[in-house]
């Protein structure tokens, strides 16, 4: 029987990983806020504020527009379960682990993938994307925004523009972008984009933003098959944060956290925070690079917020990344599959995204590295 | 665009529902302890508490004990989605809401679903239990071990006797008995149950519970088809939780709040608790009977901490629990389906289910009630 000893407090932690991220006091402070009712029109009121906020940040005026309980992963199934239905032709651009991800739920959701592939920590050029969905003609044509496992940034608009032409849904998974990095689900003609609480938003995780063009809305009403995912079916959800019928028990604690992260985006400003995370991470790579250390990602398709640092010749980045924890409590994370062992992934987002935070962990990061 | 003026506290609320359910402060205290990444050894050191302590409140020893991230329901999907592949024959006894969405979740995955059914606020005898069971011989067999649409308790030793009789699996909903009635996973031989981090064990929602027997998993484990739901998946959870392989980003924040509610089960006793839940029921009960009013189940059926009150004649439901709430903080839940405006859903779960918890909400309920 395990021992009952008073709960012991978390050691401090600073997160310049990959995920979850740095929270500021406030949004622990509304989360301890006290619980009210799924059902309660105080629950409705946060939630909508959330969904308004979210439509914000998304840049979109989609109405459906939400936040599944459930982290960010939950988010990329609610886009896959909702538009697939089996035989659907499902076409995915990969170069990383989450966009094998979306091709991996895709097929359990009965979807023929298709996909192109490039090598991880590279991006499509307009022309390649191009080629790709004129080709295949798929139905939905799926891309990672920010691909957290190789830092790379894709642009969405070639694909966009080509998937539209073949009559294509666009799903965007913008898990790493939404709030550290320009996200425009209009402007751009994204039909799905989802992403999570933490990250460029800095707040707990548990919480997937998703939202959906009128189009998919329409392809989403005319399914022939109901979601085969009762807790992530979005007609469901609609219903529910439309205050027409019950689904689940949403968590108010946590729709309380992630108002008031959306609430310090807003004071901030979308623009003036992308801002500061593109000029934290010049500033950041200008110093690596001042060190002899270099990017994995090419000049002008990284991820400003999820920096790729190589790791140096003869260096072991497990014993590296265990050091920054151990002596100075800073959670950065390694490489995996095609790239274990041979990048550090650091993030600078939220409240990290400074000089100062830079400068903070590069102090403890030239000392590790020795 | 919305608003940033700084968060507003939520109102206070007295949760007398059937869920969420009133939230100790020391789990408010733990919760807002900060994040840690879901790869820190701190983290898998809360995971593996929680684990440990989710085994003793189920009475189980089964390995493959873990909370899922997401609500209730999205244990109830786990528990779906894992066990059955297309075709496979799945039995509901249903007398309520949820056992209708066991049902259409078991469709949605591909079972082929077999009913038995009696009006809500009824359990099933022995006899009925069996009877369908030994007829019908399906692969699995699903019940809702406290039926929160309606107030009744099922007792699960014959269904889950007859079932291994079958071969069948037993999938049981405890969402809402967990922490305030007996469940005895080993004792009954319970295959799969699930439950949610609110209601009996009175921590915020957000996190489910879901224990599996070692007969389970050897089925689990011998599936041909990957489980449809990736997020849902518990071969990928297990190896996840187990340090072996990433899945998904779990929320360190829910974690801490479980662990500390479960703590908090372990520092009373769940004997005591259970009997603490039982004996508030119970005083209830008999001042609810001499208010001249009803309970819709029958003696010996009753769910303790989730009492259903026959609206009294010429009583207009709605109104009564809007002024519940308006003039006194409290919220309880009306009845829904074939029982919309014709019961009182009343929980009494964790720090509320005392005799003063019964006083200060009978006390409101009555003037209310004028």
């Amino acid at each position: 029987m395990p021992q009952s000893h008073a709960t012991p407090q978390a050691p401090k932690r600073y997160l310049y990983g990959p995920g979850p991220t740095q929270v500021e006091d406030s949004v622990y402070q509304a989360m301890a806020n006290n619980v009210v009712g799924h059902l309660d029109p105080y629950f409705f009121e946060v939630a909508g504020d959330v969904r308004a906020r979210l439509r914000t940040v998304f840049g979109t005026s989609n109405e459906l527009t939400l936040a599944i309980s459930g982290t960010g992963s939950s988010g990329m199934e609610t886009a896959v379960a909702n538009f697939v239905e089996p035989g659907v032709k499902f076409g995915v651009l990969s170069a990383g682990f989450f966009a094998e991800r979306i091709a991996e739920m895709a097929r359990r959701h009965g979807a023929t993938v298709v996909k192109a592939d490039k090598p991880w920590g590279e991006t499509f050029s307009d022309a390649e994307a191009r080629e790709f969905i004129l080709r295949e003609r798929p139905q939905l044509v799926a891309f990672v925004h920010a691909e957290t496992s190789t830092g790379a940034l894709q642009s969405p608009a070639a694909i966009c523009q080509a998937a539209h032409e073949v009559g294509a849904l666009v799903i965007a998974d913008t898990v790493t972008s939404l709030g550290a990095v320009p996200v425009e689900v209009d402007l751009h003609g994204i039909d799905i984009a989802y992403s999570c609480s933490q990250k460029g938003l800095s707040c707990p995780p548990g919480l997937s933003p998703v939202t959906v063009s009128p189009r998919a809305v329409e392809r989403l009403d005319a399914r022939k098959t109901p979601c085969d995912v009762w807790y992530l079916d979005l007609k469901l959800l609609r219903d529910y944060y439309d205050g027409k019928k019950y689904h689940h028990t949403a968590s108010a604690t946590l729709m309380y956290a992630l108002r008031e992260a959306l609430r310090l985006v807003d004071v901030e400003g979308a623009k003036i925070r992308w801002n500061r995370h593109r000029e934290s991470h010049e500033y950041f790579v200008r110093k690596i690079e001042a060190m002899g250390l270099g990017m994995h990602v090419a000049p002008g398709h990284r991820i400003p917020n999820l920096n790729t640092v190589r790791t140096p010749e003869g260096v072991d980045d497990a014993k590296v990344r265990s050091r920054l924890l151990t002596e100075h409590g800073i959670e950065v994370a390694g490489g995996f599959g095609p790239l274990a062992g041979k990048i550090f992934r650091i993030g600078l987002m939220g409240p990290l995204a400074t000089r100062d935070g830079v400068d903070f962990f590069l102090n403890a990061f030239q000392q590790c590295l020795k």
